[in-house]
């Protein structure tokens, strides 16, 4: 059991949380992890249990953001604990979001990124897993003298700076370059794409720095834009998970579709995988769930997978100077 | 497209659905269907459209039966036509069961498999693709002087003679022998691992005959329980399918786990994957949900995944004699 370990690199609270559970009387606990965190499901549930005497169950499904809460579990249990993530979606009465802040020391690669950004206004973004530290990254820019801004966001965003792979409200600063600290560049490619600015990635789990490079993808979204050039088929998906739901965009990319005179279905899904796609033989699909999808796992569908915006694009709708990565924004 | 030609291969009345559709007043439509009839979604929703004027979403999930009724997408139209299978869970006010029948020729297959039958009773059972030509199958042997049985089946069980993959009540009946007729070997498997009685197995499809041969899988799976010798930790799975979920026994799963102290958690999931399971780093699994997940996929897993009986066995619950396929019964 690697779980201790695992457990060991982020901040968790088993005794807050524990006293979560007593303070809510429930009787019936689910716990919901990110794929990451699956491995300390085992370790978590049972010092949960030594301090409790609560019965736990522990989601096994797919999860892959805080859009994305069990609600199958949510209903069948008394208080559901989502890990991983900040709140998104509000308003469900009992479920509590428990943050797993990084632990990390940022300063080395802080240092890095200071050496090889130029001069101006840094606008400073992260992720949930680092948000925690924004404070201590301000300090230590504002010790070398150099000038940064950060943003709020829109209201799916917790707190100032924070960005989701769905949501770069935060990054609408006036700044004259980036500074991301966090790990993974999709998060950056969508900043850089939609503000035409420079963006550098500091990464605190590996202190490697590096520019962002959204040349690569864009070439890679142009291909497969083209590649529905003849596609008359189009499957237009729409999600049932929570914060991932947007039948009004579905419904107006099915009017655009009709405009165009394309044929379409309306596919409801949960998780959106190529073999879930596979089965309908359509020419192409457009993604109206998490944005994500279409460009992470782009080279596994069968079909071309386009955001809205790709999708306007192919019909010619829209030009391709106005290509910006989806998000989901209120 | 080749749905048209797919649809051919089974009766569909698209008229009397429409009829259906006007009748209800729906304005939204969600049409359910197994795997391979998914290929026909988009010929069937256009046919619809052109018969109604109604807005129609196609469920994208996996759809392995009549235990899984697309209940979020049920939620979110007037009427869910759940397609090719014939109705399991009751009391879904708006869900309309759409069984598809299969255009098959039997009478070649059956006198194939009267030739090779002995004497002595025949128990007939089939499954929801050819229960409707029970009576064609019943006068077939009949004129051939043979004597035969047909069992009712429990209240999940619709038609005399039809079995699930997950129930084979109708086989509890006085007979010498088993006529299967239907596909695979999964469902007369389990009646001869039951019933300890010889089954022919008639596949109307590519009319070949076959006696089941239990030893194989009965090895199989000797092995796959023989592997938790030393499993400490159980990971115990409750499905969210609405027909699929069985609690109670997954809670008895957990009272045997603790009675012969092994570690355990309660895992709730949609689809059983052998990617979801892999997170959990478990020693094996208890799966209470479809009994044909532990079957159908057992090389696919990375750690041993059992049926109930079969966790009993590991246990020295109950005895290697006292196998059977796990069932859900009512």
């Amino acid at each position: 059991m690697n779980s201790p370990s695992l457990y060991c690199s982020f901040y968790l609270d088993l005794d807050d949380i524990a006293n979560k559970i007593k303070h809510s009387g429930a009787r019936t606990v689910g716990l919901q992890f990110p794929e990451g965190l699956k491995r300390s499901a085992f370790f978590i549930a049972g010092e949960l249990e030594k301090r409790t005497s609560v019965n736990i169950i522990i989601s096994g499904n797919p999860c892959y953001g805080a859009c994305d809460v069990d609600m199958e579990l949510m209903r069948s249990v008394d208080v559901l604990f989502h890990f991983g993530h900040s709140e998104l979606v509000k308003g469900l009465d009992n479920v509590i979001y428990i943050e797993t802040p990084a632990r990390t020391n940022i300063k080395n690669v802080l240092a890095k990124a200071i050496a090889e950004l130029g001069s101006g206004t840094i606008g400073l973004v992260t992720t949930v897993q680092h948000v925690h530290r924004i404070d201590d990254i301000k300090a230590f820019i504002r010790s070398k003298g150099i000038s940064y801004v950060v943003g709020t966001g829109d209201s799916r965003i917790k707190y100032p700076g924070q960005i989701l792979g769905c949501n770069f409200s935060a990054a609408d600063i006036p700044c004259d370059q980036y500074l991301y600290i966090g790990s993974g560049t999709f998060h950056p490619l969508g900043i850089a794409i939609a503000t035409k600015r420079k963006v550098l990635c500091a990464d605190p789990m590996t202190t490697s720095i590096e520019w962002v490079d959204p040349d690569k993808i864009l070439r890679t979204r142009c291909g497969i834009i083209a590649k529905c050039h003849r596609a008359d088929t189009y499957g237009i998906l729409i999600s049932t998970k929570i914060g991932q739901n947007r039948a009004a965009l579905a419904q107006r990319m099915a009017v655009l579709a009709e405009k165009y005179e394309k044929k379409y279905i309306m596919i409801s899904l949960d998780n959106i995988t190529p073999d879930a796609l596979m089965q309908f033989k359509m020419n192409a699909f457009v993604n109206t769930a998490c944005p994500r999808i279409a460009i992470d796992n782009a080279g596994m569908f069968s079909a071309p997978v386009l955001t809205p915006v790709e999708f306007e694009i192919a019909l010619g709708h829209k030009d391709w100077n106005e290509y910006v990565f989806d998000e989901i924004r209120d």
